[in-house]
């Protein structure tokens, strides 16, 4: 197969002339023969090995076999170990996801140190039968079954158009020697009872599935096109981006044939799995939010906000005495000063003058929680912040954003850069004047 | 089941109630039960068997036992007995398409004439499960897929919810019996492989498989539908219809992100399965077609026409005597008078004024063909027909759809409607003119 892989790269990933490549390599029988494949072309290769742990003495076997096939190949290598059952209990991943990942991130930060210029696998056509019918067998979508690119980024995989008979066959001919994976995770008893029970029957009803196969994934892949087409049309109508936040505009979205399945291709790479309970926010009350464990999206009047999640500031409570000067979180500054001027305090927005002499130290600063109140300047009686927030026309993440200032009791003195309370003003009893300014920062 | 059965068709199927029903019933084990639950929910329901005298005895056996199963329900029933082998042979289809085609024509047709409303066929979960797995080893695209459709026209599937376990579990509870199905087909193999041989390892993989297979339908019928959107789209503004020819614009399906996947999605139901071919079209020489069996795609410089197959009339050659006064064919009428008019004749449209005396009788009124040439009047030269259409401009079906008027010897005397030949205009010499006119038939 040497040739027929030359004539592939050449024509159909020519990029990779010239390049630095780095093969991820297990040492078994695909990464083995991408190795020798590309090393017989005269590609400028490193390899890279990951020692899981997961087999004990096999793994260093592995490990060995790696080191010596990139000195006798005269080729730069990289190894590192993980404690990977470790790694998954502290991630709450299972042992399958947890190698995966730390793989990924390891062969990148490798590429990136070296100045390495793409991270090679050697996943063949096989491997993407079996992921097919792996996903159909647990249930999936389009999505699950238009396989794995050959170029995803950095990431590039040169063998997706062969099979393991014709790796195989290579490997024999040419008396190359590979490590047999001993693993026998849950998911590869699924892929073995796939490879070795279905796909032969398979076979035998289509000798030619392999070519069938490959006339389905173009197939759906056009069709996964065509939708990824439909959606950036879509984007452009009914998407609008605001620091950071994303916002779906409801009306749009409900007049759309299948608002559900339309919220799926929007939202998905965010990490959400419930995709009725997203759909569902169309119709609900204002302020219910679905949590991935990146992202949320957060049903707001006419739009769904989606939104990363941020480290929770919500439980922060920040301490401030009497001689402080100013305080400062990641969001925003206060400066607080002793002042002459007794101007009156209706301003609601940077600048607030108050009667220092009212206040219990230390202050308070908080985010806002259900059940809070306040005596809004300008209305002479008391209110619930929400009321005040809703009469205010204040979005969700505009809600979520507001800090409060309070004394030691916990009574609002400032809902900060919106609205002073009456009881802390200053008056004409007052004596001693504090003047705080608020300040963003971005 | 009967209780989860009324409850699906009460909630999903309610316009079946007080609906004539016509089951399609072979005898097996399905369209029995079907029968059973529906005569026990007080439905109004005939039976429709076709004997398709494919297993002699076994045949007649069945429909002798469909006799009398509607015979003790009480129910009408209509049979009919057909030569399938002869009908495949005689169509050149497979003896599997043949007995479709029969089948549901038959149904139809019982349908039409006794004002039934809809027809039931007793398709069940497991049906779709192996149907997409049948066809995903044969290789497919999404449509086959996405399974079949509860609802389609008049024909409806209300065991499409309740798998083969349901069904024959109601069978034995209740003593229901039925005929099995002892035909033998390719079809059948490769079915019988797929529900024996592959299906239960699936199960063993996943015990849900059923209810994770429904999932799998529901997403890729969704992705079908934003595909079928934004197809929806796409033709309002790239198609033109015009008497009964859709022309769709070249130059925007090549700005489309994928041509072929579009024109597949454009062109699909009409037979076609050439797709490569289809979409060479976009860069071929006007006049290439490609064509199925009802349809054909000309390219025509601009656009893509999309024509059916008519009868074709490109061999055919009429004969036209000097005592002739008109002649007809399918397209359009010519009228011949002799005239004492001598009118100078540059008409180039549907009227010609000849020198009769000029003219080799019988005539030939014929399509046109390549090589054909003749002195246009008013150009004072010979020239190539093929040439004289392109410098009129006229696309691929305006050409095909002239005919010539011809002489005995087959020289050109009118590119009818079109354009006179010179020799056969009215000169000084002229002494017998022959008026023709020329009048379409729509």
């Amino acid at each position: 197969m040497l040739k027929p892989f030359q004539q592939h790269i050449d024509s159909k990933l020519p990029f990779l002339k010239d390049k630095k490549l780095l093969i991820a390599i297990s040492g078994g029988i695909d990464s083995v023969v991408l190795t020798h494949l590309l090393k017989l072309s005269h590609y400028n290769i490193s390899l890279a090995h990951c020692n899981f742990n997961l087999r004990e003495k096999e793994s260093n076997l592995d490990e060995k076999f790696v080191k010596n096939l990139a000195q006798n190949l005269d080729i730069n290598y990289y190894t590192i170990s993980f404690e990977t059952e470790k790694y998954a209990a502290q991630n709450k991943l299972s042992i399958q996801m947890a190698a995966r990942e730390l793989r990924y991130e390891w062969f990148e930060k490798i590429r990136q140190e070296n100045n390495l210029d793409y991270i090679l696998t050697a996943h063949h056509k096989d491997d993407v039968l079996e992921t097919f019918l792996i996903n159909f067998t647990r249930g999936t979508g389009l999505e699950g079954l238009t396989g794995i690119p050959e170029t995803n980024g950095y990431v590039v995989r040169p063998l997706l158009n062969f099979t393991r008979e014709e790796i195989e066959f290579f490997a024999k001919n040419n008396s190359i020697k590979w490590r047999e994976d001993q693993s026998n995770t849950s998911t590869k008893y699924f892929r073995n009872k796939i490879r070795h029970k279905i796909i032969p029957i398979l076979k035998e009803l289509n000798s030619n599935l392999m070519d069938s196969f490959d006339n389905t994934l173009t197939n759906l892949n056009e069709s996964q096109q065509i939708i990824n087409d439909k959606i950036s049309d879509l984007k452009d109508k009914i998407i609008i981006t605001e620091e950071g936040t994303l916002k779906l505009k409801i009306e749009q979205i409900k007049e759309l044939s299948n608002p559900k399945a339309y919220l799926f291709q929007l939202l998905k790479g965010y990490g959400f799995t419930e995709w009725n309970d997203i759909s569902n926010l169309l119709n609900a009350q204002s302020g219910k939010q679905i949590q991935s464990k990146t992202h949320r999206v957060i049903k707001d009047r006419s739009y769904l906000l989606l939104t990363k999640l941020n480290c929770d500031t919500h439980n922060l409570n920040y301490k401030i005495d009497a001689k402080t000067n100013s305080f400062e979180n990641s969001e925003f500054k206060l400066l607080f000063k002793n002042s002459k001027e007794h101007l009156p305090s209706n301003s609601s927005n940077s600048i607030v003058y108050i009667d220092k002499n009212l206040l219990n130290y230390p202050l308070n600063v908080r985010k806002w929680e259900k059940g809070d109140y306040f005596y809004p300047i300008g209305l002479g009686g008391k209110k619930k912040l929400s009321k005040f927030f809703k009469d205010e026309k204040m979005s969700i993440l505009e809600k979520e954003k507001t800090w409060l200032l309070c004394t030691e009791l916990n009574e609002i003195i400032w809902v900060i850069g919106k609205r002073l309370d009456n009881r802390f003003k200053i008056t004409d009893k007052t004596t001693q004047t504090l003047k705080i300014t608020h300040e963003k920062i971005n």
